[in-house]
């Protein structure tokens, strides 16, 4: 017998019907129900805009505030403007529903968040030229989807528009009583739960239709993972409180009535009055994939909510966000479930400028490389390379002719760098590396590489609010010039953080040119993710700190401190140049002292080229 | 700026390097590690075989007992098998051991069980013409693997080999105590678990390595879903006992000390005494996994484990199974954690015999199509085809050329056919499909497609013994020339069930000539999974059994019922055509008599055709 010709052989054909050929398919699909869909497909009512054109999605039969799924029409409108080459793709004001039903699909291996098989609101892949003005609509998600996906893609300027989910992925709940043994809580009706024996499983809230599948539950879960208490005056974390994690695999309760319901979970840290916010257990759907991508502009976006981080942007290059705000909606005290931003291994420019990141459950943004690490050593010029974070397996970044940093693990310091000649996947952790030179003198396996090339940012961050956010405000490793200017801080762990290791989270980072001017720092640090406004926390071990230079040439000048205790404003070891001048600190009541304060204002350690000046004592402006 | 190029754009990419090109690289890798691994690989020891020959794995570097992980020497041999066209891969006899940490990675829809990236133990994909000869070895996993994927191959022959993991994926733990609220259970070491926040976690029981991520937690987790309680002196489900589901999302649990564990799970069915097993809460790990291929052997293969079904065979024919065994090993009461094999589209031959299918968590076999539902119709040769059940999303049968039957929903009853002339996929569950012809007058969103050419393979199972699992024995739904022959059944519930539905599990199904002669059906139903040895299941609504005849031609002749009680033999409705004659009955003492047994021995409706012959008694053999 012959060999049937598989139909879908295995997800690379799959895969391929999915992503590069999908559009093809749709506008297929588009023709194809243009009988039966009046014709709004494929060609616009308006007439084809020639190369350059306006596109309005309403030509598409996407119109606002009509309570249907506008999945297909938008996917439909965005094809049109590759295909016609538009220039610009319009909506009109008012709310969008999209579902994940008739959403396009991938497999998704996203930086720092979880990969999977990912349905897709807007999938811009290998979309170029394309303006997207949303004309203030609000498109509101309501299932499991990434709504923007910008892969292989360049010169796309997405403006106007606010994203938000109706069920999010987190969870919320008002602490009604606290004991060592258990927490009593009231959870608000848009956070849908059930007790299933004997266990909260937080819901969709919707039921599957009918025909759902026998001996299947038919209710969408939404597992959560970790509790952190808010206080719901301040609308931030709770004092000098840790949040709680290992929840997803389940939390003994029982309900209370109404929708009370007293949670079996030891050593919760939280007040009476808190707002116990639950994080989602995964990373799965972040707001803004952008992914190999050049010239990115973010105007004027606001996200309200993501299951996974806000925006976040791996191996691509001139990102521009203007007027973003991740903020969340409603009386939800959670944005994000994870960090406002990110970006992975980017390059060219990274700008911030004039925007809002508070209430995400992690920091405001981190910007770093990655490592691999070295795993077995075959010869001088070959071995084995593995991304060891669960959440960077996948993100690869080794190929051929690649620039490759070699770093010691236990120091970070440099041994040099060679060129990848071959890389070989073997699969989503491991890859065999073949080098063009042989691996400089030292390199033992548990060392690492890095891409040197890239995480070569030139950032700057400035104007921006970043506040009342789990952790800390951000995390600063690109190896380009680094910009930090006029921003207000009110962040409950480090403001400013100077992170990157080899063998805990394999961030690379380790700053060359750093500016911070002309900030605010508002009374952070009230929270327990680090006690110094501006910090470095890289995971250097301590017996290599004194040779080791990770962090370099940091500039912290005219800022304001604004802090209610004695604990330390700059805690530095490891760095090559610091100044620290002209700035000023103003005393304040906003919290009580913290216990571990102590009363030193900056310490160090194993730096050189340090200069400071005492900063000059402001006092508060009058009530 | 330039575009970046990127280095594992997408899936497409990603999956192209792991499947297709997945053996290239590997020669590859092969040739690099040459230097380091004392040239064992490429080149085997005893010199190259020309196209035929034979080559031993450990000509690989891979040898029995070691302890050592095999899996990249394996790999190099198939593909060494693979490029040289060998015919024979020869095992010394012995252990070996696989661990997924090195292993190749593919994502797989595999019907009736779980997608997803998995990692694959024996990766045939594309392989033609070789026979595994395992010399009587044990392969053994030690993480989440599958550890045979037969993928576009043909003329494969596996024999001769034991398959086992070490830590299953089930769990088991013998009940000490029962009440409404709880039962207590004493957990053997070989399940290794924990109580974290109040509830039962089963685990790898290996801590990961110290390089863990921080704030991971580094255990391996094995989620359970089901508890069963089986009797362990019969070592079959216990009598009448139903298993209780949704333990996925955790049960409250608490420790009595030693491995004695409290869970907080209410009316759970089993008796003092009884080993209650935990079925894994996905089917993520068959353990051989066919798909598109054909002329496959697999003879004196015992499968004594896998995280899904054992054997999974998908628009696959020629399929022979002869001394396959699956059947715990050690004092494990569970093998398969669903069913031993199941047959979804195949077609050619499909031949069971001299098999064992013990104890495994469901059917020993399964034999049907696929329909996916018309979710709407844009045109009269235009609608969109949908995979309702989630776990046969993306096992798509629906592709250009196709000959589709139309099936009435609730009737089963067939329109008639159409050719696809496109398919445009959308997601895993989506297609449009546009056919050459209009859809057959009647054809509604709701009814369903089935490939009309598919679900044909000639079956026989013969001489196999079929006992002790949960659930059923034998699902027939093949629409080929069906003969079940000198067959030992002892199920719990049907021994054979002609099923099939267009709405709740969306199995095509419908025998066309079926003879089950010479079989043994010995004290079946003892169990709460139908009623009747040999019945009719299908999805056919109440008011169109009358007209509907879904099932056609049966003959069941010369067989032995042994039974205790005067429940039904035979139980069916919507039959064209069933003979029963010659057939003995014995009574036995063997269980109490069913409550709800009845005291009709063949329930018949809606059926025409029917001939039959009271049982003749037999007396039971002295003792």
């Amino acid at each position: 017998m012959d060999l049937p010709s598989p139909q879908f052989p295995d997800l690379n054909g799959f895969s391929s019907s999915y992503g590069n050929s999908l559009m093809k398919y749709l506008t297929l699909f588009i023709i194809l129900t243009m009988s039966a869909k009046e014709c709004l497909f494929a060609n616009p009512t308006n007439g084809s805009p020639s190369t350059g054109g306006i596109v309005e999605v309403s030509q598409f039969g996407v119109k606002p505030d009509t309570g249907a799924d506008v999945t297909e029409g938008v996917r439909a409108a965005l094809d049109y403007c590759r295909t016609s080459k538009a220039a610009k793709l319009i909506f009109a004001p008012g709310r969008y529903d999209f579902w994940p039903d008739r959403a396009a699909e991938k497999y998704l291996f996203i930086s720092n968040n979880d990969d999977g098989l990912k349905r897709i609101g807007f999938s811009l892949v290998g979309q170029a030229g394309l303006q997207i003005d949303g004309g203030g609509a609000e498109l509101l998600f309501h299932g499991p989807m990434v709504p923007f996906l910008i892969e292989g893609a360049r010169d796309i300027r997405i403006e106007n528009l606010k994203v938000d989910f109706t069920r999010p992925f987190h969870s919320e709940g008002k602490v009604l009583a606290v004991s060592p043994e258990a927490v009593d809580v009231d959870i608000p009706e848009e956070f849908p739960f059930e007790i299933w024996n004997g266990v909260i499983v937080f819901t969709g809230g919707e039921k599957a239709p009918e025909e759902s599948i026998r001996g299947r539950k038919p209710t969408m879960v939404k597992p959560v993972g970790t509790a952190l208490a808010f206080d719901p005056k301040r609308r931030e974390p709770a004092y000098m409180l840790s949040d709680k994690g290992g929840l997803e695999h389940g939390v003994p309760a029982e309900k209370l009535g109404d929708r009370r319901v007293r949670l079996h979970l030891k050593e919760v840290k939280a007040n009476v009055g808190d707002v116990l916010a639950f994080g989602a257990a995964r990373r799965d759907y972040p707001g803004f994939v952008i992914s190999d991508s050049s010239d990115i502009r973010l105007d004027r976006v606001t996200l309200h909510h993501s299951g996974g981080m806000g925006i976040i942007a791996q191996r691509s290059g001139n990102l521009f966000l203007d007027h973003v705000r991740i903020t969340p909606s409603g009386t939800r005290i959670i944005s994000t479930t994870a960090d406002a931003t990110h970006f992975t291994n980017c390059f060219g420019k990274l700008e911030l400028r004039d925007c809002l990141f508070e209430n995400q459950l992690d920091d405001a943004t981190n910007i770093h490389g990655l490592y691999a690490r070295i795993d077995e050593i075959f010869a001088p010029n070959r071995f084995v390379a593995r991304l060891v974070h669960p959440q960077q397996a996948g993100v690869q970044f080794l190929k051929s002719g690649v620039r490759l940093e070699l770093t010691h693990g236990p120091s970070l310091e440099t041994f040099g760098e060679v060129t990848a000649e071959s890389v070989e996947p073997i699969n989503k952790e491991l890859a065999v590396v073949t080098t063009r030179t042989p691996l400089p003198k030292g390199v033992v396996v548990g060392d690492s590489v890095a891409d040197a090339d890239a995480n070569t940012a030139d950032v700057l961050i400035q104007n921006c609010v970043i506040r009342n956010n789990r952790a800390r405000g951000i995390l600063l490793g690109s190896r380009g010039k680094i910009r930090i200017e006029g921003n207000q801080f009110h962040t409950p762990g480090s403001a400013i953080l100077f992170e990157g290791d080899a063998r805990h989270w394999f961030e690379q980072a380790g700053v060359r040119d750093v500016t911070i001017h002309g900030n605010t720092f508002d009374n952070c640090n009230f929270g327990v993710w680090g006690n110094a406004c501006i910090s470095v926390g890289s995971g250097i071990d301590k017996e290599f700190r004194k040779s080791s230079r990770y962090n370099r040439n940091i500039l912290i000048e005219d800022n304001l401190f604004r802090t209610f205790d004695t604990g330390p404003l700059v805690k530095i070891y490891s760095v090559s140049g610091l100044t620290f001048r002209r700035n000023r600190l103003e005393k304040s009541t906003a919290y009580p002292p913290r216990p571990d304060a102590g009363s030193e204002w900056f310490i160090q350690s194993d730096s050189d080229g340090i200069k400071i000046e005492e900063p000059t004592a402001e006092r508060p402006p009058e009530k």
